[in-house]
């Protein structure tokens, strides 16, 4: 059975992250989103609370789960009996990071392989960061989201303002 | 009439800001050079110093203005009547962050275009954040800032250390 | 008047470019779409039939009109009594030589300013040489040309073929 | 059963390209080595001979084989039954025409995917044309490709010469 | 007698800086390790201490010393009787900023040039940050970092966690 | 004593080439510009002439000469008792082939090291092609060569026309 783990902060998962989603669990067996527990970044929403609006997103897909973990990505995919990490890239600044992850990731483990999938160009220009700022300075951003989890969303940022 | 809006930080204005302002002067009727008020960050000199510090910079620029907004630069933007962004690049990593921007600007709001031009060749390693840390160490920076605003800005880094 | 000239090999025009030409035409009074008749490459259209080509695609904007030119681009738009070439930006490749050129005409002609547009997300993978390969393979590419021109297109395609 | 394509040039298939190949085969139930056979260009060895070079390269991977093709990859993709294609990449350039072509294609079929892996760093430097370079100008390509053909490869290019 | 300089952060030396340091101490008389002294970021060792951990390193080499410095470089450079600054590429983020920087210092001070130098490709993907990143989650950093450095580094990082 | 060799195609020098001879001519105790005699390529100039043409513009620099070579790069550098090769770098393009480049060359000879100098920002936007291409359509291009070769190469691309 093939398993992939597709790993982010999804700090909140967007429609970019859940296209990435759809798209890889018609070629895998089983993926896993899995949230990066980074306890040096101050997150708006906590770990926890990524998995469940990731949970939320993907209800309909029935091979696709959310986990959070702590580590090292290749020891948390070995230990998941992964061996493939998928990627969405966006953009040239975002594939040389992710080249030299890739790279890494590699070293650490050479059984375990980086697929990249290419974002939808509709969402190239879409991150987490990107709808916390424009959600901050009370901008739409409703087509930016999975509409599941835009309500919840909406309610925290304005609490936060 | 024709009205761009060139906005930035401005922390402060260059001499590569002032190049893409004297040539935007002379293709629209009036350029805005627009100061984003970030709260979030913290600028060497606040929202109103960096909007005097390029007034005194475009003073022989009469349909150059200078203001600060908050808020989403689309909306802005609007409510000025403008329907052009102006931005200077001046390379990749430049292009890679605001090709994403003027892609997100336009699904916020399509009536507006965002135009690119090229950085003289003699100001493409100037920034803001370079002249602020050659200043803090003690270099020369006069060239790389308008002349109007040298003393003031030497005098502000000279306190601060 | 601000007349703006966008110069390309339009060999044949694409929706990539008439959703720049479109864009172009709601910011500047005139727009001249400039076809370089460059002799050495070979091209699928003849310079007197691309302009055609894209007279027909621009018919429903007034303030457009189609022409060829020999010779240097600055020469061009200064007989045109134009100061602004518009430029359309898919992807880093295109920037590169863009950002080269647009140095380049700055020093052959300091009055002329290129400005760059970001393509549309939706034609960032277009372009004449992809249009033409997919046809002679026999995709298809109706979604990738302004219909006006699809058929024209095809049947001098298949000819060739 | 998860089959997927490997397309290319392949004149002739180097270390780099193996290193894919052998990397994929333990992803995915079957590996199709995809031999384009582009009439335009002139290769230095036919797509038949391409093929072979292929086969003697592969001869331990039971579960790859090679082929060419005419047309377009899409549909060749879908007469195999496969739904994935897999692309090395090498560095920026790669991927910006890469990046171009996976949009391209999931346009042309919005159910084949592209997966892109990072060619090891070992390999980075090698591509055919590298090699045939070197092999032109008399220097040593023993290690740039595949064990198997490297006698054959370079009988072909002495007398070439 | 040729003096170049290679600057950096050094928090802590890498088996890729090593690499550099090799390569440059065969083609100038004397190679300075330079330790950037940048009071404002919160390194992991002090100036002193990665000073000490690039003399365990380069100890085998006798034309290379390592010495850390406050202010501008070009002044470091020059008190040190150097014209040549050496850096390393790794990729293209790498070069935009070097890029940048290599023209201000040419500005700053024209008689200093900097050359860069490609990393092994072996290296490429190997950064201080990243060796800590590995360290902190408790990943295996031993061929990353010069053998002679790794039991002191691996304790640092061990009593910090 | 420290040799570096310059290599290039040299169809014709620019400016842009002359000033990165002239900044190695003081680090190096000898430069040898390299002329590529590449027979599958159509130059302007014969490798005989464009050793000429550099001759003259190298004249005031009593330690530089030109040559010209076949076959490998790493061979030619050899025999002629060099272990740098010197490449100016002015884009991102440029980067990425000559990164490759210098890795592959490595890879042929560990021994001989590629140094990057940035070019002037003053000539980022000149290469040989674009100097024959203004000239070739009439435009003025007496800034982007050195002075001494001027009136020659305007003479030889007339009579080409």
């Amino acid at each position: 059975m093939s398993i992939a783990v597709y790993p982010g902060s999804f700090d909140p998962i967007t429609c970019g992250h859940l296209d990435i989603i759809k798209r890889s669990s018609r070629m895998f067996d089983e993926v896993i989103v899995a949230v990066l527990n980074n306890s040096s970044k101050r997150p708006l929403f906590s770990a926890v609370e990524r998995v469940r609006l990731i949970e939320k997103s993907i209800a309909g897909l029935p091979n696709c789960r959310a986990m959070y973990f702590d580590g090292l990505l290749v020891d948390f995919v070995k230990q998941q009996g992964a061996s493939v990490v998928i990627k969405g890239l966006r953009a040239i600044s975002d594939f040389e990071y992710e080249f030299q992850m890739a790279l890494l990731n590699k070293k650490l483990n050479p059984d375990i392989e980086t697929l990249f999938m290419v974002t939808n160009a509709n969402y190239s220009y879409i991150s987490s960061s990107i709808v916390k700022e424009i959600a901050d300075l009370g901008g739409n951003f409703a087509d930016l989201l999975p509409s599941e989890i835009y309500e919840e969303v909406k309610q925290k940022i304005e609490k936060g303002r």
